[in-house]
Parts: structure tokens; C-alpha cells; sequence
């Protein structure tokens, strides 16, 4: 399933800095980082389990805030991207 | 329709903050603001296509990025928050 990944930390200090770097690579591992703190990613259920896990012991619950939003549908469907943009269909990419 | 507007703007410059505050003032007619760069909006089709332009005609294609995406869905079934919240129900608040 796809689901994407929001994060909201006060990257004015080192600690918060050095948590979104973590959180970043957490969800790399299954995605890709489209915003500065917003991630897509796809997972199995068993994956999404282990990711929330692992997500939810990096973040600080006191000063952190972590969303998880499930897309239904297919990519295209769903997803609208305008202006300076990273994402890169790696799909596509190994299909072409 | 529920949808979920992500903006990634440089805020370390002037005009980038003044457009996320534009930014954030658009999507604030249609919801909320739960991060600092996301808002989650609901909208009919027709204030989806104002939204979209008005999104638009306000952000820089040439350094900011603006995704909107589908959630497709109960709020509850979709949408997992974990730390800081500054989510409310709007809508919990009026019947209650």
C-alpha cells in the first residue's frame, strides 16, 4: 500500500535536526522524500508495522509530530506535484 | 473531498515565508493547518479547481514545491497522528 509520510520538527535546533535526518532515512528505506519532511512510500502490511515502530521510537512524541496518510488508488489518481519537483518514478525508471 | 495540501518552501528567505503564510491562509479557508507545511482541507470539486488555481497563482514554480493528494476515506481509516498535535476536529467541536 502507499502511504505517505509527514513530519513536523523544530529543525532550528541540533536534536530536532539530527531526528529528521533518522526519520528521513527510515522512510527512504521504503520510498522517497518528495518535501523537506513529506515521504512516499510503499509498504506491505507487515513493513508498515516495523515503519510506524521504528518511526515512533526516533520521533520525540513531546516535541515532534508525525502523520501517516494511507493513498488509495493509483499514483496518478491520487498524488498532484507542481513546481520545483524532486520525485523520481523509480517504477518507471526499471520499467523503461 | 477530503484533501491534503504538503508545501516545501525555503523559509530561510523573506518571500519565502510571505508565501507560506499566503499559502497557509488559501488552505486555512478549506480546514486546517496540522503541520507546519501541511493542511488538511475539505473541499467540493469546484472549490478544488479555485483551491488548485489559487495555490497556484500564489506559490513560485521555480523554488517552491506544492503537492496536493486524494485521501479517499473515513478521516479515521486514512490518517494516523503520533506526538505534538495541533489537529481539531472542527466538526467534533460543533456537536459537542
Amino acid at each position: 500500500m502507499d502511504i505517505l509520510v509527514t513530519y513536523d520538527v523544530n529543525t532550528l535546533t541540533k536534536p530536532g535536526r539530527a531526528r529528521l535526518r533518522r526519520i528521513a532515512k527510515i522512510c527512504e528505506g521504503h520510498g522517497q522524500r518528495v518535501q523537506f519532511s513529506v515521504f512516499e512510500c510503499t509498504v506491505s502490511e507487515a513493513q508498515m508495522e516495523t515503519l510506524r515502530l521504528r518511526l515512533r521510537t526516533t520521533m520525540s512524541a513531546e516535541e515532534d509530530n508525525l502523520r501517516i496518510y494511507l493513498l488509495r488508488g493509483r499514483r496518478e489518481d491520487v498524488v498532484e506535484a507542481y513546481g520545483k519537483d524532486s520525485y523520481v518514478d523509480f517504477q518507471d525508471l526499471l520499467i523503461a
